[in-house]
């Protein structure tokens, strides 16, 4: 099969926001670089609206944003997008670049018709384990791919490496590191390193949030639900059954008391009477000659899986860890007692879009 | 196709060295973990020996050593190995474990049969240009696969990454690291970060030799040529088309007296005497309030490669490594001012063998 012949893929997208519009201009500059095979958008959604053509028409990507805005469709439900994509007569990838729980769930139908999965959607592979099973076992059945690399520390090669390590045979003993963008701004900016500056934890999470580092509400990063997913996936990769992200140990840096308040504005306002707390923390690690983090780590061994604020010394790549950088530690059986470490930006539109862009690189090397 | 039907492939492979034995073994945990595709090693030779048969049957690995010594045959000719493996009405893959020329040459002729490769071998992506070229262009006529991760960095994602960044649009601007296990070792323990300790460095040279972290003559790892080798590979990856390992600076730690000394030996007996030039090198960075360590660098925009010593501040990862570890950074547009970096192991039979079996994979799931 030469490599030069033309063959046709069908690419569906499903959400537009900060990663769908970086991925769909990684897309187009991509259709424009390799002719073969050849990318065919047939399906475009975002929550509210869809473009699509019953026969299965490219999409013209020019003025989307106003195309979309205008078109009559709304997004196909999706059980009829599964008939829709699987009756079109070519190989089809669908990219979620949503976090919606319910077109995860949708995942098995999906696989079950042949139509492969790129997406950086965490749900899908934190939520129960009955639907990771579900997910794997349909793409087992039908050969349909399923790649989310940006499911975890963004574009950097987490997954295929954790993949590459347990494929390849590797014991993996140990997984550690920082896994969130906001967490890692937060502790450097509130306990750097270098032990000078560093402002009260409330005034860094205020400053956080207005640099767009948090979630709207604030709640949603403090809370560790974003770090206990990562982890749910990776730990099942490395061959535990992790229930579900809330079935190990997590720690909330919401204070109790504010877990009820009525917004994140609410929620930052009262966060300066808590402040003691973390300041104990902080000066505690200090006395010690360390500084605190947010991490997340996996014992394959114990099978213990925790997330949660620990000290670690000036000398550990942890500490060093700049800017809102991820940084994850495989520790195995082949690499001994220092770890393989891959490190750098582990949020923001385009790293992110990138991984999807090579998971869609990788599932077209195999079925196009 | 669904991934439960049994496909065949088959395997040829050169070279029974250190990565050689330990590829092996992770070729027999394989097979017995994945029933599909069927891998059938054809073909196992060594500088002197052979093992094949003429209708291709699967070769038997109990009592390899053993069976290859007693082996009637000699290795195939080049030429006639690609018409035997060529011939076989199966699918094949080329695992070239050697550091051989001879045997890099012949890879386009491999690859326009239709053979497939993985190799740790350096020689065919870091010789002349022309050869890069060939290879290249003969995959991608024919449609047989190239993949070489352990080329750089052993096991370490450092080529896939690169290639994944490329691939997917990122402009990569930068890339510096430690490339080599034994450079790493020598300087981590001759100028270590924490000040204390190290010793001379022809006492440092020595000890490295003697705990198998040097080639048999350490003046193969002090020329400079196998990271030179290892940054050409990077930089045409970049896009750079770099014609040879001797086409940009290299710093070579040999000094011009020792480069004639008859053995390594001899080499290591005179090296005292030139003790005092790093020695005042060491001391210089340490005035600076650095480090010394041999490093390797890319400058994409400016097209310049380079390979020798350079002074870290204390704080900069590539001060920090430890023991022989390996550090790659990738500077881009996309990751910003701080970059992508990857650190672990790069060298060692079982990690330098992961790479080779973890291409293996990549190739089966596109050719199977």
């Amino acid at each position: 099969m030469a490599a030069t012949s033309v063959r046709q893929v069908n690419i569906a997208i499903i959400g537009l926001g900060g990663v769908g519009k970086c991925f769909l201009s990684q897309l187009e500059q991509l259709a424009a670089r390799r002719p073969s095979p050849k990318l065919v958008v047939t399906y475009i959604c975002t929550s509210k609206k869809a473009l699509y053509s019953t026969d299965h028409v490219a999409i013209d990507f020019r003025d989307l944003p106003s195309t979309l805005a205008a078109s009559p469709h709304a997004p196909l439900p999706l059980p009829k997008l599964a008939d829709f994509l699987g009756t079109s007569g070519s190989k089809t990838v669908l990219v979620d670049n949503t976090s919606s729980q319910d077109v995860a769930d949708a995942y098995p139908l999906f696989l079950g018709r042949g139509i492969s999965i790129v997406t950086p959607n965490k749900k899908a592979f934190s939520g129960p384990y009955k639907l990771w099973q579900d997910i794997f076992a349909a793409a087992a059945q039908s050969g349909a791919k399923v790649y989310h690399e940006s499911s975890v520390g963004a574009g950097l090669p987490v997954i295929s490496t954790l993949k590459d390590l347990v494929d390849t045979g590797d014991e993996v003993t140990k997984i550690e590191g920082v896994f969130s963008g906001t967490m890692s701004f937060l502790f450097n900016s509130f306990a750097p390193a270098s032990g000078s500056g560093g402002g009260r934890w409330s005034a860094e999470v205020k400053k956080a949030k207005e640099l767009g580092y948090t979630e709207p509400d604030p709640r949603d990063d403090l809370n560790g639900l974003d770090v206990a997913r990562k982890l749910t996936i990776l730990a099942r990769l490395a061959g535990l059954p992790v229930e579900s992200p809330t079935s190990f140990p997590v720690q909330s840096l919401i204070p109790k008391e504010l877990e009820s308040a009525a917004s994140g504005d609410e929620f930052l306002e009262k966060l300066p009477a808590f402040d003691a707390q973390m300041e104990e923390t902080k000066a505690e690690a200090e006395r010690e000659g360390k500084v605190v983090r947010f991490v997340g780590s996996i014992d394959v061994a114990t099978k213990q899986v925790r997330v949660g604020l620990e000290k670690f010394d000036l000398s550990h790549p942890i500490a060093a860890l700049k800017g809102s950088d991820n940084i994850i530690s495989f520790y195995t059986k082949r690499y001994g007692s220092n770890p393989l470490i891959i490190q750098g930006a582990g949020a923001g539109g385009d790293v992110t879009a990138m991984g999807v862009t090579s998971d869609l690189l990788k599932v077209l090397s195999q079925i196009a």
